[in-house]
C-alpha cells in the first residue's frame, strides 16, 4: 500500500453527496482531490470553495474539459441516473477509472456498455455503495460466512425507508421520470437488494416477485416498493423502500444456526462507530421465559469514515493498475451489476403486475 | 381488583406449554391452580406433582370430568388445534370460562362456533398470546399510538423463526395434519400476524398475499411460510415463519415520523425486564454521516412474568362476570378472531398459488 501512488481524482458533477465524497477523498490515503466539473464554471468553483479543495484543484465549467486533462486520473459521477450511461462511457473511453454512483444505470443493457467501454479501456468501475466498506460490514460477513455460529442462510429482510418532504417529493430528482426514474427503487430499493446479495454472498435469486401496493407518484415513478426474492434452495428475503415512511434502515439476517440484526445498515448512527447484534444456536430456558444465550452486541470502530474507506479501496485498485499494470477488479462491477438486474427484475414484477420474474444472470 | 373473587382455573391436557401456564397461575393474583385433566389419572396425577399444584388441586382421568366439576370456574386448553372445536365448545356449554391456546381452531368457521357457543353460555374466551400482557406491550402501544412520536402506520415487517431439530420435525404435533395441522403458519405465523394487526390497530388489510415458496414437509403441513398485507390506503406488512431458521422474533413498526424495533417480541429475552428501541423525526447530521436523534432504548420491568399478567388479566374478565355480573369481554375474542382469519387467508392465497386473497371481515 505504501508503495501505491496517489490517484488524482475528479468530480463530475456538484450534487449533494459530492460534498460528503469530496470530504472523504481529502480523508483518505493516496487520494487527491484534483479537480470539480460543472455545466457552469461559477458553479464549479462555488462547490470547490465550499468543499475545502486543496489550492491546486482544478475547476471546469463542463465535463468534457475534465475528462480530457490527462492529470485526472479517475472520476467520481455523482450525475442523475439517466446520465450514467453517456458520461461513465466517455469517461472510460477518457481512460478515467470511475467510482459510480447507484443506481448505476436504468437498467442493466445500460450499465453493461459502461461495462463494455470500462474492459475496452482497462479501467476500474466501483459503485459508490458506502456501506460496502465500513470495517462492520467485514466483521458481519466474517458472522455470516461462519458455519459453526450462523450456518446457512435461511431468510434475509431489509428495510430502507426515510420521510422525505413535500420538496423533495415535488422537485428532487430521484421522483422524476427523465433524471431518476426508478425513483424509490434505484434509491433505496439498490441498498435494500444490495444487502440481501451481500447476505446471500451474491448468489442470484432464482426468482423475484414484486409485492402488490407500490405507490407511484403522478409521473408514474415509484416512491415506495417491495419485493420478495426466492432461492430455490429455500432461501427467502423480502425488502421494502418507501420515500413516505420515517427513517430506518434494517438489515436480518437468519441462518440455521445463527441470526444477524442492525437498524442503521446504510448509514451509521454514529460516523466512527457502528454496532450489530449477533445470536447463535439460541433457545429457551428450561420454563421458555427467557433465550439462553442472550444476544452480543459488537461495535466495531473506525478512524475513517466509511464512505473515506469506499475511496480508499477504490484508489488502491487504481493505483495497482497504474503502478503495477494490474487488471482491473471484476469483483466490483459484478456486485454492481447483480444488484441492477435484480432493480431490473422488481421493475419488470412491478409492470406486470406483480408475476414472478424468473432471474437470469 | 382487591375485591374480585379468586378464579378457580382446571388445566384441560399436559401439553409442554401447561407447564409454564401452571406456574403463571401460581403466580397470578386471583387466580388458583384448582384441577388438571388428562386422558388418563396416572399422566395428570404425575403433571400436577411435577408442576406445583397446590394441596388441595384436583386430577381427573378424563376432561369431561373436569368440565363436570362445579367448582372449576375456568379452563386453560392447550390441546392440539384439531381438538379445540370439540373441548372449547363443550367448555362453554358447562359454563366454564375459557383460556385457549393458538391457534384457536383450524378455520375461522371452527372458531365462529366456538365463539357462539360462548356466547350462549356467557362466558369469556382469550386466547394464550402471552406477549400481548407484557408491560411492554403497553409502552410500546403508546408509542404506536402517538401522533407525534409515530404518526400513521406505513409499515411493519414480523418474523418468528426457530430452528426445530429432527425430532421434533418428525414428531411435534405442530407437524402433524391431523393434529396442529397450520404447522409454522399456525403456530409462528400466529405471532407476527398478531404483531401487524396490533400494529395496524386491529385494522384488517384488505388483502393478503402468500410468498413463493413456503416449505411443506410430506405430510403436506407447511414448515416455513411468509405473507405480506395490504390496506387499501398504502399500508403494507410481511412477513416470514419457520421452523428451519435460528430463532428469531422480530417486530419493526415504521409509521410517518418514528418508528419502533424490538428483536424478542413473543417471549422477551429476560424474564423480568423487556426492552425495544424508538426513534421519531430523524434525519442525519449535515454531512449526512450520523443519524439525528440516536435511537432511544426504552427498558421495562415487570415483576409478574408476562403469561402471569396474562392470567391476570384472564382472571380480571372472570371475576367481573362471576362477581359483579359484568358481560363478557368481546375485544380478545374479536382479536384471535381476526388474526384467524388472517392466517385463513394466508393458507387460502398459498393453496390457490399465490394469488391475493380479498379478506372480508
Amino acid at each position: 500500500m505504501a508503495n501505491l501512488p496517489s490517484i488524482n481524482i475528479g468530480i463530475i458533477g456538484c450534487a449533494d453527496i459530492a460534498r460528503k465524497v469530496s470530504r472523504a477523498i481529502n480523508l483518505a490515503p493516496n487520494a487527491h482531490l484534483a479537480a470539480v466539473a460543472s455545466r457552469t464554471l461559477e458553479k464549479a468553483s462555488a462547490f470547490a470553495k465550499a468543499n475545502d479543495f486543496p489550492a491546486d484543484a482544478k475547476v471546469f465549467g463542463s465535463y468534457e474539459a475534465l475528462l480530457d486533462d490527462p492529470e485526472i486520473d479517475a472520476v467520481y459521477i455523482p450525475l442523475p441516473t439517466s446520465l450514467h450511461l453517456k458520461w461513465a462511457s466517455l469517461a472510460a473511453l477518457k481512460k478515467k477509472h470511475i467510482l459510480l454512483e447507484k443506481p448505476v444505470g436504468l437498467n442493466v443493457g445500460e450499465f453493461d456498455k459502461i461495462l463494455e467501454a470500462c474492459d475496452a479501456n482497462g479501467v476500474q468501475l466501483m459503485d459508490g455503495t458506502m456501506w460496502m466498506h465500513n470495517p462492520r460490514t467485514q466483521q458481519m460477513k466474517d458472522f455470516l460466512s461462519d458455519e459453526h455460529r450462523f450456518g446457512q442462510l435461511r431468510t434475509a429482510h431489509s428495510c430502507f425507508t426515510f420521510a422525505a418532504d413535500a420538496d423533495f417529493l415535488k422537485n428532487d430528482i430521484r421522483v422524476k421520470p427523465d433524471l431518476d426514474g426508478l425513483g424509490s427503487l434505484g434509491d433505496q430499493g439498490w441498498y435494500c437488494i444490495r444487502s440481501i446479495l451481500w447476505a446471500a454472498d451474491y448468489e442470484l435469486p432464482d426468482t423475484v416477485v414484486a409485492l402488490p401496493g407500490p405507490v407511484l407518484n403522478e409521473a408514474g415513478v415509484i416512491i415506495s416498493c417491495g419485493a420478495s426474492l426466492h432461492w430455490d434452495d429455500g432461501k427467502v428475503a423480502t425488502f421494502h423502500c418507501s420515500f413516505l415512511a420515517h427513517l430506518a434502515m434494517d438489515i436480518t439476517a437468519i441462518g440455521t444456526t445463527g441470526s444477524l440484526h442492525l437498524n442503521d445498515f446504510i448509514i451509521p448512527f454514529q460516523e466512527k462507530e457502528a454496532s450489530f447484534t449477533t445470536n447463535s444456536k439460541a433457545g429457551f430456558n428450561e420454563l421458555v421465559t427467557g433465550w439462553v444465550p442472550q444476544p452480543s452486541l459488537h461495535t466495531v470502530y473506525t478512524e475513517l469514515p466509511q464512505e473515506a474507506c469506499m475511496v480508499r479501496e477504490f484508489v488502491r485498485l487504481v493505483g495497482n493498475i497504474k503502478a503495477n499494470g494490474a487488471k482491473p477488479d471484476q469483483e466490483w462491477p459484478a456486485r454492481s451489476r447483480k444488484t441492477q438486474l435484480l432493480i431490473d427484475a422488481v421493475k419488470t414484477s412491478i409492470d406486470s403486475g406483480f408475476t414472478p420474474v424468473k432471474v437470469t444472470g
